[in-house]
């Protein structure tokens, strides 16, 4: 939401149940998006042109496996680069992300941090008092491990080591929720996740996900190979 | 979200667009949900406890068509009052609600506006910098008038009279979201809402109602007899 600083939205798409935020410095109007969907490209658009921002950065939080990113189709409709984990390695994105890079917004600023686990390329993003965790931390929840070269090892360290190291007070914004929450916050996910929170061990956190014995997501077959290449372009909408 | 004096959270139920949400003074932990549905008390009961809250109202917004209140449930859980609109007239709200009226959560107040238009029952809520609209201002749309006594000439003053009278950047969190939108102010709602907003007359707004030529919602046999009664109690869960 607004204040007289920064513009925050969360956007919702039902199917893959995946939220986008977009995000700018509200005096230069400079924006940022992140985790677009193809499917609802037009509806964000929209909103970017309805508040008049400048879309300078298009952020993906890692290759996605259950939808396909909007980033190719919004890098033909505008002016901004996008940006995906150099650990993608792949040729579409404008910026190869690094952990601990800066990217401005005016003269506020989004820090990149390396948070993998879920998968290799996943990234957090924190702007001004919000962190977007993607898959990586989710409310009272966390990403599976189990494909995309998953691992709860690294996905314990990168919780603990970088997400749970940020202020308490900073709202946590997930790359979905399956149970209708919108948000959360460190400090809560750190005593209330029931995976990652309180005095939970990386033993402990390896076992639960080890059990979960979740099916693979319906598109990954059609999203990874997509997602590798930043998703469709606006013609083939 | 918090922060240091208020907690908020906004909670969405799928099948019917839903959005709940839960407020609180963050001192002494007593809080409000506006409009809980039935599927979800569960989830918003746990949250409750897990943010250690007191839960001293259920207030919902009007009588839903669409989905059966979570307020009787939830009273049989907690020691909260029921809220509702007085020109709803049933027997089961502790509260019949006036415009004008004042509830308190610590030393906030929770301000009460009568918005009719969408039924004779509706109501706003402005907590802080938050008003809770319902079926009334809905992001760049606003709630049908074609049942429950509803009127796009009483909308249309609600709306103008009391919403748009709000400060622009009161943040606007309606009671259905249908496009994956989550919130508003008023001044972007006066602005780019395109049946009430910009200079939108009074008739013009009552064309755009009359021409929607919706079907009617599938649960309106089974929700307003049941909201009627505050929705249905624990034991039926």
């Amino acid at each position: 939401m607004n204040n007289s600083k920064v513009i925050f939205f969360q956007l919702f798409e039902p199917t893959s149940s995946t939220y986008t935020y977009l995000i700018a410095d509200a005096e230069t109007r400079e924006a940022a998006i992140i985790d677009p969907v193809f499917e609802t490209v037009e509806r964000d658009l929209k909103l970017i042109q309805e508040l008049g921002l400048n879309l300078k950065f298009i952020l993906d939080t890692h290759i996605h496996a259950d939808h396909i990113t909007g980033a190719g189709a919004l890098r033909t409709r505008t002016k901004a680069q996008t940006g995906l984990s150099e650990a993608a390695g792949v040729k579409c994105a404008d910026l190869a992300l690094k952990d601990g890079q800066i990217l401005g917004l005016g003269d506020k600023k989004i820090y990149v941090l390396a948070t993998p686990g879920h998968t290799d390329t996943c990234l957090s993003f924190v702007f001004e008092n919000r962190v977007f965790t993607g898959d990586s931390l989710m409310i009272r929840s966390a990403g599976r491990t189990d494909f995309q070269q998953g691992s709860s090892d690294k996905l314990y360290r990168s919780v603990h080591e970088k997400l749970f190291t940020l202020p308490d007070e900073t709202q946590v914004y997930p790359g979905h929720d399956y149970r209708g929450h919108t948000a959360s916050t460190i400090g809560l996910e750190k005593v209330l996740n029931p995976r990652l929170g309180g005095s939970k061990t990386r033993e402990e956190f390896g076992k639960i996900m080890a059990d979960l014995n979740l099916a693979s997501p319906k598109k990954i077959h059609e999203a990874v190979p997509a997602n590798l290449q930043c998703g469709k372009v606006a013609g083939d909408l």
